[in-house]
C-alpha cells in the first residue's frame, strides 16, 4: 500500500490537483514509451464497466461486435484523400520486421474506416445484406504532440461503430440513434451532463460529411468531447467500391456511419466530480461501490465478522464492496478510501458492535450517518441512489451557471479568459474558427440540437453579419 | 446471406476442410494486410464468451485487470537477451511517425513481460506490496512466415497473466493454478480433452524457467498447444531490478510467472468437433444455442407465432437463440444451421402446429426428435448438455485411441507418418529435438504429468539411455 501524497488543491491549480489524484487514486502509472499510460486495476475495472453497460445497450439495436486488424497497408489509407491528410501526421509506421525492411509499409490504426470499408466491399452484394452494424472494441494509436493521462493519449482504448446502409435516411438516422444512445449512457451512468449537437464544417471528422457531437463541462470549464457519430455519405463507399444492387437490380453505393467513445471518458468523470480529497467514482460504473473499513479489529475481533457479515448482505443484493482489514489507523483509512472515489464508506469499530449499528459516509458530500445494523442493505441502496444523482445535479447546475452568451469580441475573450463556456451566433467559415482560437484559445464546440438559452441577438458575434445558427464556443481538452 | 458453398470432405483434404468450413461458417475474413484475419460476429462471439467466462474463474483467484501500451522501445526489451533472440525475428517495427523517422525504434509487443518488468519495478517496494497478480485482454503481433486462420495468425487476441511474488515456492505455485484453471475451462466449456505437462528444455519459453502446457489433439492427429504457464523465477526481475525488502529488511529480487491462452482455442475448437457438414460449437461456449427454423411460414402465420414463444421460453431460462424467418427453403435453412455450428435446431412446420409438436435436430449427432411443444424447455436443457458431453468424449476417445507407445526411432517414424502422437521414454536434449523434428516432422509436446500410458520399457528410444523420463511427440500446429 501506498504512501498518500498531498494532493494540489484544484483552485490553485487545476492541471496539478488532475496530475494528482490520479496518481493517488492509483488510477495509472505513466508507460514505458512516451505519451502512453498504463491503467491499472481501478481504471481498468471504470472502462470494463463502461464497455460491459454500452455494449448490452448497442446489442439492443442490433450491433454485432467484430474485430479487424490493427495495421493499414500504406495503400488503403491513402484511398480515402480527405482522412488521410486529416491522420498522416498521427501515424506510426511499420517499416521493418526483424530489422529487415519492408516492401510495403503498414499504419497502426488511428481509427478503421478504410479497414471496415475493404471488408464491407466483400461481404456487400445485395440490398439483402444491409444494414451491417458492426463494432469493435480495440486500441488504436495517434502520434499526439502534447499527452495528458485518459485526455490525450498516443495509444488509447475505445470502441468504434463502422454500419453501412442501402438508404442514406436510415444510415443518418442511425447517426442520431447511437448518439443519444451515448448522451444516455454519459448522463445515467457517469453522472455527466452533456450538451448535444452538430460539429461545425471546419470541426466535423476528416472523411465526415457532418459529425454530430456530446460535449461535456469540465470543474475547470474547459470543454471535453465525450463521444462521436458521423455520417460517412458515399465518401468511403465511392473509393472503396462498396455497392450493392438494389429492389430494381441496379448496382447504387451504400451510405456509411462510424461512431465511437473512447478511455477519456475517464478523465471526463474524474474532472466533472473530484474534488480536493481525490475522485468520485458515480456509484453506477464504480468497480467497488462500498468500501466497507475495520477500525480497532485487533482489540475486537467481532469486527471482522460484522464486517464479513455485512458485506455477504450487500454482495446479495448486487453490491460490490471491499474491506480494508489492514493495520492502519483509522484516519489512514477513511483517506484512503476518499481517494480511491469509493463512494460510499462504512467504518465499523468496537463501540459500533455494542451499538449494533456502522457509521455510513458519503463521498460526494462527506455526510456522516450513524446506520443500524438492520438498516444497512436498504439505506446503502438508497444512499448509492442519492449520490448518483446528485452528482449529476451538481454537475448540471455547475454547466447551467457556466455557460454565457456573447454577441460581440470583446465580451468573448473575456468570457473565455473567465472560464466559461460561450454561447453565440456565428455565420463564420473554418479559417474565422481559426482565427477565434488564435485570439482567444477557444474552439468551436457545436451546434447545439436545443438552445440552452434563447438568445438576444440574431448577428454573428465575428462579422456581424445575420444569422440563425448559434454556435457554442469553449477551451476544450 | 451468402451462398453455402461445397465444402472438402476431412479425409480428402484436412486443410482444405478448414478453410472451408471457417469461411462458410462465416467465421472470418481475411484482412487487408497478409496473415491478418477479420473475426466476424460469429467468431468475435466465441471469443467474447472465452473472455467472459475465463475472467470470471480469473477473478475468484485474485487476478485483476490493467492494460499496459502495446509498444517496446527497443531498449527496453533488448534488457533479457534470450527472449529478445527468441522473438527478434518476428518483431514489427516502428521507426518513422507522419514520414519522419524516430530517435528510438518501437517494436510492436509480440508479448509482455518486458513491459511488466518495467511497471513492476516502480510498483513494489516491500513484501507487503506482493503477490501483484495482473492480467490483461490485448492484441499482440507476431510477424509469422507461414499463417493459418485461427491458428497462427501475424495478429492474435489473448490474454497474459503476469505476475510477482515475495515467494517462489508460491510462484511456482500459482504457475499451476493457472494451467489448472486453462485445463478445467477448455475440458468443460470448449469440451476438449488435453494433455497437461511440462515443455522440454528446448521447447520452454524464452526467458522462462520452465513451462506447463495444455496440449490438444485435432481430428487429423496434429497437436495443438492450447495455453501455456511459465515459471519465469528471476530471470525478468534481475535486469529489470524488481526487488523488495523482506520481513528482515533486506533487499530481494520477486519472483515471476507468466500465462497465456489466444484466439488459436477457437481453432482448436473447430478442428477436434468439425465434421463434414461444417463446424460444431459446444453449447456452452455457442453465442447461438438453438436456431429456430419456420418452415413455410408463409403458408401459415402461426409458425412464426410458435417460433417467437418458443425464443421467449428459452431465452428465460437462459438459452440463447436466433429465428430463421427468411424466405429461404427447408434444406437450406437447415444446411444454414448446420454450417454455423449452432449445437441444437428446431424445425417448426405447419403439420407441427397442428400435432403441437416441433423437430428437434442436434447438430453432433444428427439424430431428430419429436416434442411435444410442452416440454420443449426441459427436453432442450437437457439436450444440449448431452451433447456438451458427448462432444467431449469423442474427443477423448480420439485422444487415447490415437496415443502410441515407440521405443525406437523406426517405429516413431511410422506412428508419426500415420498421425499418431507417440509416448516414449526421452534422453535427449534440444540438438537431438531438432533432429528428430528434421527426419519425422514431429517436435516434443510435453513431458506428462501423469503417464496416460503405462511404459513398457525404460530407454530413450532415439539414443537408447537408460532413462525414466516420458515425452510426448507429435506433428503439431
Amino acid at each position: 500500500m501506498k504512501k498518500l501524497e498531498k494532493i494540489t488543491p484544484q483552485n490553485d491549480d487545476f492541471a496539478r490537483w488532475y496530475t494528482d489524484v490520479i496518481q493517488n487514486g492509483d488510477l495509472m502509472a505513466y508507460g514505458a514509451s512516451k505519451g502512453s499510460i498504463i491503467f491499472k486495476p481501478l481504471s481498468f475495472g471504470i472502462w470494463d464497466n463502461i464497455r460491459l453497460t454500452l455494449d448490452k445497450e448497442f446489442k439492443k439495436v442490433g450491433v454485432q461486435n467484430v474485430n479487424l486488424p490493427l495495421l493499414i497497408p500504406e495503400s488503403l489509407l491513402a484511398k480515402e484523400k480527405d482522412h488521410l491528410e486529416g491522420f498522416n501526421p498521427e501515424l506510426a509506421t511499420v517499416t521493418e520486421v526483424g530489422g529487415k525492411k519492408l516492401s510495403e509499409k503498414y499504419y497502426i490504426r488511428p481509427t478503421s474506416e478504410t479497414l471496415f470499408g475493404d471488408f464491407f466491399k466483400n461481404e456487400i452484394s445485395s440490398y439483402n445484406d444491409l444494414p451491417l452494424i458492426y463494432n469493435q472494441w480495440v486500441n488504436v494509436l495517434r502520434w499526439e504532440k502534447t499527452t495528458n493521462p485518459f485526455l490525450r493519449t498516443r495509444e488509447f482504448l475505445w470502441q468504434e461503430g463502422h454500419t453501412m446502409h442501402s438508404d442514406g435516411e436510415e444510415a443518418k438516422e442511425l447517426t442520431l440513434k447511437m448518439l443519444k444512445i451515448y448522451k444516455k449512457f454519459v448522463n445515467d451512468y457517469l453522472a455527466i451532463p452533456v450538451i448535444d449537437g452538430e460539429k461545425t464544417e471546419h470541426e466535423k471528422f476528416s472523411g465526415a460529411d457532418f459529425t454530430f457531437t456530446i460535449e461535456a463541462m469540465m470543474k475547470d470549464g474547459k470543454a471535453l468531447q465525450a463521444g462521436t457519430s458521423h455520417y460517412l455519405g458515399h465518401n468511403f463507399s465511392v473509393p472503396f467500391d462498396i455497392t450493392f444492387k438494389n429492389k430494381d437490380n441496379k448496382l447504387e453505393y451504400a451510405y456509411g456511419t462510424s461512431w465511437g467513445i473512447s478511455t477519456r471518458l475517464i478523465g471526463a468523470l474524474i474532472m466533472t466530480h473530484g474534488d480536493d480529497r481525490g475522485i468520485i467514482i458515480p456509484p453506477k460504473i464504480a468497480p467497488t461501490q462500498v468500501d466497507i473499513l475495520e477500525l480497532f479489529a485487533n482489540k475486537e475481533p467481532k469486527v471482522h465478522n460484522l464486517a464479513l457479515s455485512i458485506e455477504k448482505t450487500l454482495n446479495k443484493v448486487g453490491i460490490s464492496t471491499k474491506i480494508d482489514d489492514s493495520d492502519k489507523g483509522a484516519g489512514f483509512k477513511a483517506s484512503n478510501s476518499e481517494i480511491h472515489g469509493t463512494p460510499l464508506r462504512i467504518e465499523i469499530g468496537p463501540r459500533d458492535l455494542a451499538e449494533n449499528r456502522i457509521l455510513l459516509v458519503r463521498r460526494d458530500t462527506l455526510e456522516k450517518f450513524h446506520v443500524s445494523v438492520d438498516d444497512v442493505k436498504e439505506t446503502v441502496k438508497e444512499m448509492l441512489n442519492d449520490i448518483q444523482l446528485n452528482l449529476y445535479s451538481q454537475a448540471e447546475q455547475r454547466l447551467l451557471n457556466n455557460l454565457v452568451e456573447v454577441h460581440n469580441l470583446d465580451d468573448f475573450k473575456k468570457a473565455i479568459s473567465e472560464g466559461h463556456w460561450v454561447i453565440t451566433n456565428f455565420a463564420g467559415n473554418g479559417e474565422d474558427e481559426i482565427k477565434i482560437k488564435e485570439l482567444t484559445g477557444a474552439s468551436s464546440r457545436c451546434i447545439p440540437f436545443k438552445l440552452p438559452i434563447k438568445l438576444k441577438d440574431d448577428k454573428c458575434f465575428f462579422s456581424n453579419k445575420k444569422t440563425k445558427k448559434c454556435v457554442i464556443f469553449a477551451k476544450a481538452y
